[in-house]
């Protein structure tokens, strides 16, 4: 068992991330997918500061970020549009392939798991079926695209981001939506 | 959009994969996992065929195995026991993440699709619960283990392995859990 001797205490967060994105489709909840988003961001933050940044856990993390930020937000998505849902879990495995294979300051294409929170917020806000299936093309499309997001570690905002999704938790969806807005517009604004 | 430009055939093979993965979940039909192993075995095939192995294919082939083997195949499993299905999926996450960063003539752990092959024909051919997780949690150790499973190119196996498939499909599992359980076998005894 080779396999136990290389697994960090990050990747054991990386574990729980993909945890709660299964339970979020087995228990048809999407809250648990904003608990996967803070063990998400947790992970590599514990992989930085133990000084465990393997190979390994880079790979564990993409197969877990599609599985909490592709496969179960997508089965969300399904319940407005099957066709839309595919076309957003497609997107985000060609982000999450493109990711592995080049080094980069700063991202290239919208990182899936602000993807998965817009999308997942959108859901809570809004009932109109067009608005949703619009949000999910735009966020498909950013992360496809060879747009520049940067790369957040203040950890000013990641409590911001930490609160906000406490918040959308207890059903007030409205700071994580527009947090994620601006940092799209953001990313736009300064490609310019 | 630089990522249209390094998609390849057997990458659009990969993403039927993926496809009929979230189908299987979307539509609770566990016989869409069948069709995407058959994907799985092609995008290999054509990859090879048309000299168009890359790195990123690599990638997007974890991606799309974890979905539609890991997260698809847990989801019916999940049905008999959440927590055996929780511990199947993140066995497959960690053979995946690892078959990234090892090269090996012979696979190391079963792959991934061979292991879903033999719980959903499992979960065809018994109702008792127990023989599905004894049979799960067998799985699960056999892909995180250090034990050798040889790569079978042979098209005469191909064939076989297809037509078991098909007859899967037409309620007819026992040709495919036999052929998957003689695998288990021969490489448990070839170990020795």
């Amino acid at each position: 068992m080779e396999i136990l001797k290389i697994i960090t205490i990050s990747d054991l967060v990386t574990i729980l991330n993909l945890t709660f994105g299964l339970l979020a489709i087995y228990f048809n909840e999407p809250n648990f997918i904003y608990i996967a988003v803070i063990f998400d961001a947790l992970d590599g933050y514990v992989a930085r500061k133990t000084k465990t940044v393997t190979e390994f856990g880079k790979e564990l993390d993409s197969l877990s970020d599609i599985v909490s930020f592709g496969v179960a937000t997508s089965y969300f998505l399904a319940k407005v549009s099957i066709f839309i849902a595919i076309i957003y879990c497609i997107a985000g495995s060609l982000r999450l392939a493109r990711f592995n294979i080049v080094n980069s300051k700063d991202f290239i294409g919208l990182p899936i798991p602000a993807g998965s929170l817009f999308i997942i917020a959108s859901l809570q806000l809004f009932k109109n079926p067009h608005i949703i299936i619009f949000l999910s093309l735009l966020v498909s499309y950013l992360m496809v695209s060879d747009i520049k997001f940067k790369k957040v570690r203040d950890l000013r905002v990641g409590l911001l981001v930490f609160i906000s999704i406490i918040l959308a938790i207890l059903n007030h969806p409205e700071p994580i939506f527009i947090i994620i807005l601006l940092y799209i517009g953001y990313s736009l604004y300064r490609r310019e």
